[in-house]
């Protein structure tokens, strides 16, 4: 698609891609006969020679299309191409299993890779975004609660919002890979009976040569770390989906406090700096989100395999990750390119006229006085100010309650929080 | 991806794909140049020299993919290669019309395309049904409610349930095309204003020569109309996932009362057939189901354009149309191939022992009787039959209740009500 | 809930309500009952009794709730309750019916009453836009596109925007509501044949009795009325969310170009003026969007009849036409409440300097010399407007280009496009 | 409404509803107030008298609505309540605090009440089936996979495919609880300016003695833990929906196999059973699926603090924690009553006449010659089945293959796998 430059990211897409699927659909049936060919399972040079071909089996995805169609599961597809390139050894090829464990096994391992990518683009991100919190800790700018502006605080302590979920996105990923990089080899009933009486231990052989859990209670219908993934996914997209709103709205027009991004120039306003991938990532967070509740429909999977629930995951899955790897890519890129911009924050500063240190002054008299008392005479001043334009907060208050350092009560510096050098809520690892 | 011969569709994917996209806004601009050159609004040999090319030009997506991510809409890449292809004409190409114009009235040019094929097949479906239901329109066999069977109907009655929705989506697609298939040309606030004051003549001119509509209000915004699409397309394939539903259960092994498609073997079972094609209607019927919900979310579009909620338009609408596309033609080849198997459906009777007339002979014995004693009767037939596997409600009644023609009375061809001839809901035209 | 004041209805509620559905159920039942007594089906002195008694029986829903969730349906809990309550002609009472029969008829009649609601205040808002469009047809501000400043339009041009989709949203109800308002009377296997030879007639006199159409195929397992009703309170929703986040937008403490609604003060923060009711419309935008993604999904529905995919529209109808209410009361306080900030607004183009004409002065200078001269003259100005922030876009092409009357050329209110008094689209009727 | 019985939960909707809300937020007062005295930032003697009202105020939710609607947070009107109710107090009511510090906190209270009533029941449901399973292990009965008879396996390998995501739920609710279980007390603009210099030990005073977490980085808008828990509801209801869906299937009159849950009786068919609570459990997963969805799209939550994306999860979050515990509460009536029927069982082995032991009957002969010849054997013992209805597998494999006990080979028992013994996946704790 002509979007692919925001949507899509060419390195997720080969991991997620037809070709990736067939060649570890084939590291997996490679697998699969070295093991029972040690165990004797199958005879030991046919397993051998099954392997070979299976690891360097190179087929043709759109050759494999119809098939694939009749069959409703690509792997049985490829098997069946497999099986042709093996010749006479064809009848030990896939021996036992059924093709939803080699789709499985195959997919699990195509996961391991993306989210090793995923997983490096976000602890990227996240240092990326501790520099720039560094960097910015004591730049003041407006908090902005509902759309109004509410009281100062500093860039620093924006962008430690925007990074502490993704912290705890890199947690939940190291706590739901072991539920979901797992070996399905449990054959056509999920109960392993024609694998004969060392399943288990055929199992465990082939989980560990490819790097994988060996669960004994079969997934093949219980489809819980897939939607847990979806759900991941979908969380990783919505926060940064976060910093994409917050990058739209503070390069505004009308705000200008911060610039991130190269811009898109309009087709006919020259004047324009449209932020093309701050709403890319507001759009990609949508996008994901939706598909993250579609995908959460296919837990509802009946029987010991059902064709639909399954389909739904393969349509769905691919794109999500390619798109949180989109993302992910987007987010770098603004994040490195982030700049303040300190004259429009001086005049945004100016243009309140210290209406946001209002909820200050109040708390700074309240400790001379009766609070209800501190609160009316803010609002007297906030009411001076709406009348006549040249008032300030400080000038009100100036006249209305000599006697005070108003300047610099009412700082912005000043009022920004104890935690202006705000923790950055742990490490990433 | 290995799953297109069932998701896909090579002529929807044609139709939306990114050529006919680049080929399409070529159109929209020389329709726009063509009729500034008329109206003397740009030079009238520019404008047919653009007019040219712009209808020519065939330019490589891949090309474009990185200026489209820069500009953040597509449009934008395609007027800048136009211009280049135009020479000294350029400062004519794209006269005072804004990127989002462009591709807006591209999109619905492919989409009235898309309809068209979508509208044919849907009608080819209905008369595939109408003519199914008229040949099995006597053929009796049991309804089923919640999972339970319940009373007898007959497949025409079936078919016709899965056919008067259909109907209905063609007059909903009658409906929606006026509000859809219009151009955009209102400029880059909405307001025509680069146009100068021929504006609403030229978007007539324009909208006439593409043989579309020519609202006055700007829809750059206003997206009810790409939102009911996606809400047509769900209905469709809602529909055709109803009957893939039925027909899966139709087809269970324990029922086996209705075949169709070719159905799926097994990588390791013989004696399987699986139902593929009736599985990937419910799926596409899932997929779309999600989609349209994420769509109707793209209604919230801030200010004057919004470029986060046309990107969730550009990377979910192509994708529903084609499973739209593709789940048409599933359900065409299921409703041809659709054949009863007359030996499990007696079999299925015979199992039932007569349970599912129960209420029949209610009705018939409160003809003779108050109804409560009526009910009394047929439930303790319904409890001989618990205990005892040979009787049948016919030989349970026929002892309770002797002095009636219980064979006739509870055959099921004359328990399927005076609508066995169901009417079929109305005409496709 | 703490909530409903933004969220709920207190009239869409009730209509949607347990005892609104239970007093409903008995007109069904007592219009069956009434004619079945006229056509001899019944007893006519029963008939009558059940028809008064059905009519007037006013139940306690919570007694009823052990026994709906028994039934796995509603009406199955009514039914019982009203054969109790007429003793001796329990035989006669819901004859031939089935319990989804009632329920659904009873359904689409609080839909009815509950569309009637929704489409008056459809009109209200529609007519109070038209008015405030009307008022403010000439009033200039800034079109924004992707969150940036675009060129002039003017308050009317946008309320006609907000409006044109409402307009729609009128002529959809229209069409959809024949497919609604319909008779469910079909019975056990949807085939009539408990209701006896004269089952259609019988249909047709309940419909005529209801005020309801009187299809012959049944929709107990064909719901695509119900989903695309859903649909429809998206659309309405939704387009309402548009108005509700521009209104956000426009009332940014950096913009406060626009003020609706009375605003929510914050617990804290005396300036703050909250845009409560605005961002409701969005929240109830995204609410009923996900809601129609997953009521598209029980178009998936099994057999004769699917107690799963019912329950599900159970659950989620009646919430998205109470929020539709809400969403629509709230858009009329916001519509009624909308006042534009003059002030405000000229601060806003004094703030430009003009940089919105950019477009406008580049098709000016066109129409005297080569396009792209023009564009580079232009392109000058806006850099020297960039260095010099006293410069504005006249002042910039006065010293460039000499002999215009700038002021005027560029005055906003010049260049707000021939449709400034913008037609408002069609009547509401 | 009608249908609580079915999906809704007394204890549930107690723990989620306005008056917990209302005397939790009075519970997170007291607290700040209690911990503000201890640190002397109020009067000692107000605080006592603050902490006592706080926790002691009973508040009619209804009269607070209006308020709350004005407000758009119910915790800003309960803060005017609450000040209300202290009297010359007020002034060190709420002090320093934001309406959503007390709203997010009292949130995460009653979410920490609502999740041990979830826990509680998912290791009773995980319990009831170890124990089922565990009675069942031996009890063959036929897999399927894709809506056909694949092979055999048993109950007990079924209910152990039911039961191991259910202790994954479990493992990643301990997983989500820190992340979720957090004090919200950042003040207005999420930095504590207006707790003074002791924010953040004040911060952890109040979590310490509510039991909470104390992040020193705002969840304002953070809201990724709220998006986890809705991703954790779908995916226990969605495991339980796929229970809900086997159970449906198993209990099809055609099947019949398991019974479970008492059955919905038919308002006009006495022979009905229908799967009421089998198919609500499917309903929830699918409403629970789209609400997540939904709740996802909240992530996207703009600047400091965002109404419409918080109202999002208000409106969301309460009906699935709800629905959650319907579900749980209805899985474990239907485990409790799940009874086999083991002369349906041995009427589907009887009426299949072996076919599912075809994929066993092929690997076994395999044993003793090419696995390509096997398969021939198996086809043609298959075909003679199809022309024959009194042919079995047995008969016809030994009537081709003789010499091989095929009555033994081809038993079902013998043919579940090594794992017919499955172990249960781990422990419930």
């Amino acid at each position: 698609m002509l979007t692919d430059g925001l949507f899509s990211d060419p390195e997720l897409r080969a991991l997620m891609g037809a070709e990736a699927q067939l060649s570890t659909m084939g590291r997996v049936e490679a697998a699969l006969a070295r093991a029972q060919g040690m165990r004797g399972i199958i005879p030991a040079d046919s397993a051998d020679r099954i392997a070979k071909v299976a690891r360097s089996i190179a087929l043709d995805p759109t050759a494999l299309v119809a098939s694939a169609a009749r069959a409703g599961i690509p792997a049985q597809a490829f098997v069946a191409a497999l099986k042709d390139a093996c010749g006479t050894d064809q009848a030990f090829v896939h021996y036992g299993a059924t093709s939803q464990d080699i789709q499985d096994s195959a997919l699990v391992l195509q996961l391991r890779e993306a989210l090793m990518v995923l997983e490096e683009r976000l602890a990227e991100l996240i240092e990326e975004l501790r520099s720039k919190a560094d960097a910015h800790a004591d730049l003041v700018l407006p908090a902005r609660t509902r759309f109004q502006i509410a009281a100062p605080t500093t860039l620093g302590a924006k962008i430690a919002v925007w990074r502490a979920p993704l912290l705890r996105h890199l947690e939940r990923l190291s706590e739901l890979r072991p539920r979901l990089l797992n070996l399905s080899l449990h054959g056509a009933a999920g109960t392993g009976a024609a694998f004969g009486p060392d399943a288990a231990a055929l199992r465990a052989d082939v989980a560990r040569d490819l790097g994988l859990g060996a669960p004994e209670v079969p997934w093949h219908a219980a489809r819980d770390a897939i939607a847990e993934l979806g759900g991941w996914l979908s969380l990783v997209t919505g926060s940064l989906g976060k910093i994409g709103a917050d990058l739209i709205l503070l390069g505004q027009s009308e705000v200008g406090e911060i610039h991130a991004g190269t811009g898109g120039g309009s087709s006919t306003m020259p004047q324009k700096c449209n932020p093309v991938a701050a709403e890319a990532l507001v759009s990609i967070a949508r996008l994901n989100a939706g598909a993250s509740g579609t995908l959460q429909g296919s837990l509802v999977h009946a029987q010991e395999r059902d064709g639909s629930a399954l389909a739904v995951e393969w349509e769905i899955l691919p794109d999500m990750l390619i798109r949180t790897g989109a993302a992910l890519r987007l987010a770098l890129d603004l994040s490195r390119s982030l700049t303040p911009n300190p004259r429009r924050i001086a005049e945004t500063f100016a243009a309140d006229r210290g209406a946001m240190l209002a909820e200050a002054a109040g708390f700074y008299l309240a400790r001379h006085m009766p609070r209800a008392e501190a609160q009316r005479i803010v609002a007297t001043a906030l009411s001076d100010m709406a009348s006549d334009s040249r008032e300030t907060l400080t000038s009100a208050l100036r006249r209305l309650q000599p006697g005070h350092d108003w300047t610099n009560i009412l700082a912005p510096e000043q009022n920004t929080g104890p935690g202006n050098d705000i923790n950055m809520g742990g490490e990433a690892t």
